[in-house]
């Protein structure tokens, strides 16, 4: 059986970016730069004050005080117009281009008007060359790079980008995600679920991860485990970019999904994973154009089902976003309690993770194993326990993997 | 001049959730919960196998090999109609409910069929009772909380909300944020800026900060510094839950803000904080109805307001959302590199934050001051030096806060 290790490798050979497209700026937050963009201009784009107060000639100053001749007033905006020389000052406010002649801006602070505006008297006894002032082209030159293709964009990036007159930007587009729940005891999560039957809270699940990585998700709702209604739904769902299916994959003999699949054309890479939960996971491509679409049957039991979309699932999404960086990434953390784990397949944990000023701690969730979601309340991911058994005390290190980000 | 820790509090004062709302399920990924939600269920609902197999009775298992007469086949969603007694045996599917009379699965795999279906051998020596079940209510009880009220809801919550069939709930709505640049020096992000002039990056970046916070942003452009736009301006930032302005808050003769601000009933609650950068930050509240509207009038440099934002509003808006947990947030991280810092306010200094093995390690920026955003590509976080000259070595520990989390 394939490890976790070659199962990810076979699927991130598959996963390939989608040509960028152009997008305004505002629209892009969250998404990959697709081609590296230079500055149009330096930054700052002229010589300019950091402070209110007085541009001044450094030299000028002597202790004990100075009074200079006010020669102008320049607000931010404005362009001065006169030249400051020895003896003289311009009253400058934070943001305006320093007037030439000037080399200094003395703070508001650090100086007295004695009625006549036209005049100003510094109090400060000496000022430095520079002093308050920022020099164009400090923060960056006109054709220097700004942001380098394959960056994620947050606020940082926009910012800068929009500085640069950048009001769009050639992206990743985000792929969307079909999700299709199969079963016969699956019940809509409006419904009162009869005997023998469930609600169906991979769709919710698995459209909320979808979001998380950054994809969009196209809800497919249920289908029975039936051929021609599960051929249909999968034709529906191979409009999407991916494909995900949730149970029929197992050994029972209503678990049509691999076969329903194969028919349609959709070409199986491999079946079964030696990992718990999320053993009976199938992956098969649909080659089309030039560009693969990828399906991943999922376990129908619900952790089973979030195990694998966080494992596999979207490390393929990332990368189908621009995302470079290998993932997912595992972690050290600490156990926050003794956990004697024993098993013969390599196990995820669910576990909440949480950050010390001595690294991360762990703490395993009180789980019932891959049909127990309600345990998962407050999980942000999960332990990699080897396939072997292990006493661990409180303290001992173990691999953790963090779960799709969010705000906390 | 107050302290980072007492402005904090004078916002965080006025910050109020809204009443809550009813929401569909699926459209409340990343808000909180305003109420605790009940199970209307046991979880699982019933015994229920998992694994395909057959389910038997432990105790009829014999060395060397059993054959049980095969009186049923169960799938999921179908209701077993017999009692499983001595010598018997149900062939069952993962998920499907246990039959009567039997207290373990046997998996297919540990199992024969010789021909006639209706006969199975027995492979397994033995079997425990309970093995390969799940037992009624082992996850939940009917009646026992599955989330908690202030919980943040992501694909964990969320889809254990819906296995309970809350497809409605009732969570804080996102407040929207108005945001509103000032300053006769401004251009919109796609102009070409003339001599003294410079682009609103502010703009874009605020909106991102806002969205990452989970907010909603409501961009209103840029109001010259004159009196009579910029009231009407601010008459429209105030529909909105918050209102942040940036520039105009310095000492500078168009400073027109707190004075336009005071005239459309904002009261002042503060003006100037010891921080580096952002001391000109000023914040304001109108009173209205039951519920304050907030109002931040932020400092024109870019990176001043991207501080400012971290420190001050993003914590407001959170609590807005119904986050209850203290922000920022302060951790401790390891400087990568020496640095020598001094000045004479708390400063708060752009970073790169990482997480290692070791704990978090910090990476300052390249940064020039306030009017850098340049420096802040590829920043996630920013280290809060004390006022006070220390030098740093590489490795010594400082006090980092991450900003608006991020897929990463």
């Amino acid at each position: 059986m394939l490890s976790v290790a070659e199962a990810l490798a076979q699927i991130l050979h598959e996963a390939r970016v989608a040509a960028p497209v152009e997008r305004p700026l505002k629209d892009s937050l969250l998404h990959v730069l697709a081609a590296e963009v230079r500055s149009d201009s330096d930054s700052p784009p002229f010589d300019k004050a950091l402070m209110d107060g007085y541009a001044v000639i450094a030299a000028d100053l002597r202790p004990g005080g100075t009074r200079l001749e006010v020669i102008e007033e320049v607000t931010a905006g404005v362009v001065p117009q006169r030249l400051v020389e020895s003896g003289k000052a311009t009253r400058i406010m934070t943001g305006a281009p320093l007037p030439e002649g000037a080399d200094a801006v003395i703070k508001v602070e650090e100086t007295e008007i004695d009625g006549d505006p036209r005049e100003v008297r510094i109090l400060a006894d000496s000022a430095l060359p520079g002093q308050n002032l920022i020099r164009r082209g400090t923060n960056k030159r006109a054709g220097e790079i700004v942001v380098e293709a394959g960056t994620l964009l947050r606020a940082p990036e926009l910012a800068a980008l929009a500085e640069m007159g950048c009001h769009e930007v050639r992206i990743f587009p985000q792929p969307r995600v079909a999700v299709l729940a199969t079963g016969d005891e699956l019940v809509p999560i409006h419904s009162q679920p009869q005997p023998g039957q469930i609600r169906n809270s991979n769709e919710t699940m698995l459209c909320a991860q979808i979001r998380q990585v950054g994809a969009i998700p196209v809800p497919l709702g249920i289908a029975r485990d039936e051929r021609s209604e599960l051929a249909a739904r999968i034709d529906a769902g191979l409009a999407a970019d991916v494909l995900l299916l949730s149970g029929g994959v197992s050994a029972g003999v209503l678990d049509l999904v691999p076969s329903e699949l194969q028919r349609a054309g959709v070409e199986q890479v491999f079946h079964k994973v030696n990992v718990k939960p999320g053993k009976p996971l199938w992956f098969g491509v649909l080659h089309q154009d030039e560009r693969s679409k990828l399906v991943f049957g999922l376990p129908g039991n619900p952790v089973s089902s979030m195990v694998c979309f966080e494992l596999f699932v979207r490390p393929a999404l990332r990368r189908l976003l621009g995302v470079s960086s290998d993932e997912p990434r595992t972690l050290t953390a600490r156990l926050t309690h003794s956990h004697s784990h024993s098993d013969d397949r390599p196990t995820y944990f669910p576990a909440a993770i949480d950050q010390t000023d001595d690294g991360l701690s762990v703490s395993l969730m009180n789980w019932h194993g891959s049909s127990d979601l309600q345990s998962t309340v407050g999980a942000n991911g999960m332990v990699a326990f080897p396939p072997e058994p292990v006493e661990y005390a409180a303290g001992d290190p173990v691999s953790v993997i963090r779960w799709s980000s969010e705000s906390s």
